[in-house]
Parts: structure tokens; sequence; C-alpha cells
């Protein structure tokens, strides 16, 4: 399997690049590039910007590391790998744009092996990933188009795929404590091995280049909406519901922090600004009133 | 014991009461009220401020709830409870400052039961509680005032208790993935009960009652500090740390959220606005740059 991690690295930081790249034209403005080294073994490289003219603040981070201790949060799946040694490798990105209208994002695509201890144990790998949107303000015809290309990125590997996903993404992206889901979904998926490597790394690799033709012309069509404080008061009071995902149901999150991972890397997801207030609720009747309505999760794509 | 929660739920109540008074002259403003009912049962009364003159947001909560599954994370060092019938009642409170010399703080007293559910079960209680202290920019002489009336507080009930009471507050809140203390600590202290009810009450109604004299004094040497946009910007960067150790670290933020707790009441601790940016540090040699000197743990008070 050792060629083929070669390939699963090669292609992460191609698709790092090749992401950052049309990033870096949207914005006008460069990423910085923050390479890293971790002392239990591995680094990364993490891609990032902050007050750009487009993106507030985002970043691309590929990082591939290894550990003697696969944490519990790991494989929510296979509770019976934990305590191995592990090695995992992936790209992962979050941005969120300056402007309201425009919505935040989110994307991953992961590669993890448990190793094996002694002869009566396999080596297991599995991979994971999906993306998935978080507007602040509601647009049916930009939901539609990400879930389009999230079906299509999926189409290849079976009609079963973008509704499973689909449905795996809302139940992932949920705020218990809120009853509430972080955006309008996207797809996810964990714990993927049963259909081999080879077929895992395709689909892995058809969601990694499907993210930018599934993003980038939302930005487009939403980058000259103008908004003033009152948006801006909005897309930061809505933020802390992003933070309170990412640091309180996130596994990817809780994976990083406890198995040691790199604090200011794994914490690039969380917003520049965010406002937490006391029962707080839009105006009746409002643009911002819709929102909640806006995340409840529904079929975005007619099935025939 | 029934007779004992009343007076505890007097106390309190009482408690509550005489501290929102206390903060309230000191503001100017009044402290909103909240009252509140649990379906589950039980419920509280939520005293609360934002955009106040002093403080930006602030919060001291009274609860009482009940459940029928003690969950995990309510006891820390009893793991055998968890999952019988349980209540809790309490006062919890977070002040943010909007002035960035004065420090955030937080108190909080509680008393819990975990029932018996049949003859071979004791119903067993335990108070807990404590208050610590978040500074901003760092003043010796706070530091020193804060700790010394901890220890007063804790004084009548023996010599080791300010000094173990002290340390379990610099363990607890700790920020492992920051490898970074909250604040400069206090006291903190859970499972209370091997003195006996009467006097864990007591202890319990002696820190309540020394809080108003650790903190407002600080207040009031600090609230005539001169400040701009380069220390609202550093507390805002700072108060992101606060939120980590609140989503990610709190057993009494995890508590309530998964017992199914008010999640508006539980995110009072949360402060008004907050900021990340990736790999800050300040100017060497500036204030803000002494700070995390200034929060690593250390003995305050002389002991001889």
């Amino acid at each position: 399997m050792s060629t083929s991690l070669d390939a699963v690295r090669d292609y992460f930081l191609d698709l790092q690049q090749r992401i950052v790249h049309q990033l870096e034209l949207a914005d006008g403005q460069s990423f910085e590039t923050d390479e890293w080294v971790r002392e239990q073994g591995g680094g990364g490289i993490s891609r990032y910007i902050e007050e750009g003219k487009l993106f507030e603040r985002g970043a691309v981070l590929f990082s591939h590391v290894k550990g003697l201790n696969l944490p519990p949060s790991a494989t929510a799946r296979r509770p019976e790998l934990a305590g191995r040694p592990w090695e995992a490798m992936g790209v992962s990105l979050v941005l969120h744009p300056r402007n309201p209208y425009i919505p935040t994002t989110h994307m991953n695509v992961r590669l993890f092996i448990a190793e094996a201890r002694h002869d009566q144990e396999e080596r297991i790998f599995w991979f994971g990933g999906g993306m998935d949107l978080t507007p602040y303000y509601g647009f049916e015809e930009d939901a539609i188009h990400f879930h389009q290309h999230c079906a299509h990125a999926l189409a290849p590997f079976g009609d079963d795929k973008y509704p499973a996903f689909k449905q795996w993404c809302d139940e992932y992206f949920y705020l218990k404590h809120r009853d509430e889901n972080r955006g309008i979904g996207g797809i996810f998926f964990d714990d993927l091995n049963a259909e081999g490597f080879d077929t895992c790394f395709a689909l892995v690799r058809s969601v990694g280049d499907h993210f930018t033709k599934a993003y980038l012309p939302i930005v487009e069509a939403r980058r000259h909406h103008r908004y003033g404080e009152r948006e801006r008061d909005f897309q930061a009071y809505r933020r802390g519901r992003y933070v309170e995902f990412n640091l309180v149901f996130d596994r990817g999150t809780l994976f990083g922090l406890q198995s040691g991972g790199r604090t200011e890397s794994i914490l690039l997801s969380l917003p520049p600004i965010v406002r937490w207030r006391y029962q707080w609720t839009p105006e009746a009747g409002s643009p911002e009133a819709q929102l909640s309505d806006f995340l409840r999760p529904r079929e975005w794509l007619n099935h025939t």
C-alpha cells in the first residue's frame, strides 16, 4: 500500500495547490504559506489568508501525521481500532468570506490508516470527507447549485452515494443543543473502505476536484451584493453557531486537539469575528428571520 | 434532607439577589430578569445584562433542575453514580466587563444530589463551586487581593482548604491544547461531602458571600483606566481562549448541554465579541506580551 499512499499524498498536495490558486484569483490577494513539522511524526503545509479582499479569514490545509494511539474520536464506527498506531493525511478547508451574502464553506478529504500491531491484525484503511455550505442569507439557487455538484461528484460511484452522503451530512452538522443544522448541508462520509482502495480513492478525488465548481460560482453570484452593519452583525451572530459546532461537536476538531495536533492550524476553521447575545431573534418578516427555515434539511435535488 | 434542600435553595436565591444588587450599583444599569421552567422538571431565574455601562455582557444565574439519568460529566470522581436520578441547584455567574483593564470573572456554587434507586443505594449529595479571575492586563495587586479573599472564605474550614482548592483551580482551568491557564485562578472544588452536609453547606455559603469582596474592589481600581482600540482588540482576541475553554473543556457547560439544559442560559458565559487570528503574538516588550507569563500558575499568597 505504500505506493498507493504516495499517490494519495501527491494528489492531496496537488489539490491544495489547485484550490489555493483558484481562491487567490477570486480574492486578488495571495495566501500565506506556513510549513510545520510535528514532533511525534509528520507535519503539514498551512495555506491561509486573513483580511483578504474577499475572504476575511480562510485556510486550505494539508497535513500528514502519525501517532502511536488512535484516539476514539478518529473512527465512530470502528471503536475496536482505538489504541492502534495510526497515520492520517488530508486536505481540509474553511473559508469565511467578508460579504455576509456569500456563504461560509468547508471541504475535507482524508485517508486514515490503522496499523497492525501483530500478525493477527490487519492494516486497515478508510477514507472520509465531504463538503458543505453555511449561508447567512438563503438563496435557493445557490443551495441547488452546490448540491448538484455534490451529486455530480458522486454519480460515477453509484446512485445510492449522493442520497446517503447527503443525509449523513445533515445528521453530522447538527447542533443538538440548538436543534439546528449548521448550514444547508452537502455531503459527508467516513469509514469508506468497503469498495476497495482504488475505488474509494477515486471517489475522494472526485469530491476534491468538484469543490471549486460547487463553491466559486456562488461566490461570483453574491460578491457584489451590497451589505452594511446590519448584515455584518447578523453574520457575526450566526458565526457563533459555527464556533459552537466546531468546538463542541466536530470530530475532526476534537480528534486534532486530543491527538496533540497543531492547535493554530486546527482552529483556523474558527471565524475572525464572532458575537454572542442572549435570546436574540431576528425581526419577524426580515430576511434574517427566514434563515432558520432555510437551514432545515430538505431534498434540494429532485430525485426521479 | 428536604428541609436542608430548602435552606440551600433559599440561600442560593438570596445570594443571587444580593450579588445582582451590588453589580447593578457598580454598573448603574439594571439587570434583566428571565424566569424559565424546564419541561423535564425544575427551572431557573436568569439575571443578565448586555451593553451595560460597566459590563458588556454578564449573567448571574440561579437554576434548580432534575433529571432521570445523571450524565457522566456531572461527577468526575464518582463515575459509579452516572445513570441515577439526580437533582442540582446552584448559582453561576460570569461577568465580561467592557474595559479591558478589568478582568473577566466567574463564580459558581452548587449542590448535586444523586437519588437512591433502591434500598441498597444511598442518596448521595455533594457540593461544588469556586471563583476565578481572567485578566487581560496583569496587575499583581489585583491577583493577590482576589486570592486573599478566596483564602479568607476558606480559612474557617481548615488550613488545607485554600492551597488544595487553589491548586485544583489551576489544574481545572487549563487549556491543554494551548498549554495555557485560562486566568490567574482562584479556587475550585467539587465532590465535597466528606465533612457532612452542614459543614459543606457552610463552606459553600462562605465562598458565595466572599465573591463581591474579592471582585468589586478590582473593578473600582481599574474602571477608570483609559483604553482604546488596541486594548479592545487584545481583549477580543484573548476572549477566544475563554470560548475555547468553555466549549471544549468546561464540565459545567458540557453537563448542561448534554443534559438538555437551557442552551441560552448556559452560553451566557460566552463573551459578547470575540476574535480569532492565526499565530498572532503580541509585540515583544508590550504590556500584552506580559500576559502569558502572568497567567502561569504561582503562589499568590505567602504561606508561612
